[in-house]
């Protein structure tokens, strides 16, 4: 007999990770984010910067405007038409440790032998910069293992159709 | 004038993030994720839950037990042939670090008025794990803007091609 997980007894369907996925959960939507992250801001600088197609640029541009991840403010160069840049809202700052976070598993796992093309610093001291887990009291979680999922203020029970 | 940026003279062919994205970046494949760190495990209990299609739950199961973040774990039930359930390698559980800055972004932005559906708990004491920034000197990073990025070992030119 199988013992059914604890978590199919809750909708996944307000789950918040599938949310944020939805705007991030696609390569090159992550990757535009990195760049702006990076101080590259202008579409023909992303464009030619991470190789992403000009249409799924322009796309992925309007979705991350759209969730107030990053906004437009508009420049001009000499002779040349007004055109925009991208700038980091603070939702979108607030990205930054999810971008450490990949980084830090992407480095450890996914890295060339140098090493990786890019480091997060700390500005105050130049130290590198890493994600950790830390619990509500105050211990560092040093072990993946040792953390647990359980039910939220949110959870929905999940209704398990007939069909399956 | 345009002052170019920085990143702009660095390659992002080897960017760690845009690798990891390559496995992780796509909806679903981090919604398998969430199911089994979750405890969710089987493939129709996967596929019920999260609402995933079969053939491209089959393919991201597929891609993550490649690239060893899940493993393929044998199960029989009493009278049914043998089945199996994956399992986080401890490369899987490596990514706990970006699960959870994932959940606490969608939880501070895109949840619903009760709280999010789950949470994250610290084994040993219980209370709830949050991602967090440090750096290598010690200190807590409190505020993304504190963040920045600079060329890393395995930075690699970036060859810009004259037609841009």
């Amino acid at each position: 007999m199988s013992t059914a997980p604890r978590a199919l007894a809750w909708s996944a369907g307000n789950c918040t990770v599938g949310r944020t996925m939805t705007i991030l959960g696609e390569r090159w939507t992550f990757v535009v984010v990195r760049e702006v992250f990076n101080g590259v801001r202008r579409f023909d600088d992303i464009r030619r910067h991470s190789g992403i197609p000009r249409q799924v640029l322009s796309n992925r541009l309007g979705l991350l405007v759209e969730q107030d991840v990053l906004r437009r403010v508009p420049y001009q160069d000499p002779g040349e038409r007004v055109r925009h840049e991208y700038r980091l809202t603070e939702k979108g700052f607030d990205l930054y440790p999810v971008l450490v976070a990949i980084a830090d598993w992407g480095d450890r796992y996914l890295a060339d032998a140098d090493g990786p093309p890019v480091e997060f610093e700390h500005r105050d001291c130049g130290a590198v910069v890493h994600s950790m887990l830390e619990c509500d009291h105050g211990h560092r979680v040093e072990r993946p293992r040792d953390v647990v999922t359980r039910v939220g203020p949110g959870a929905q029970p999940f209704a398990v159709t007939a069909a399956g």
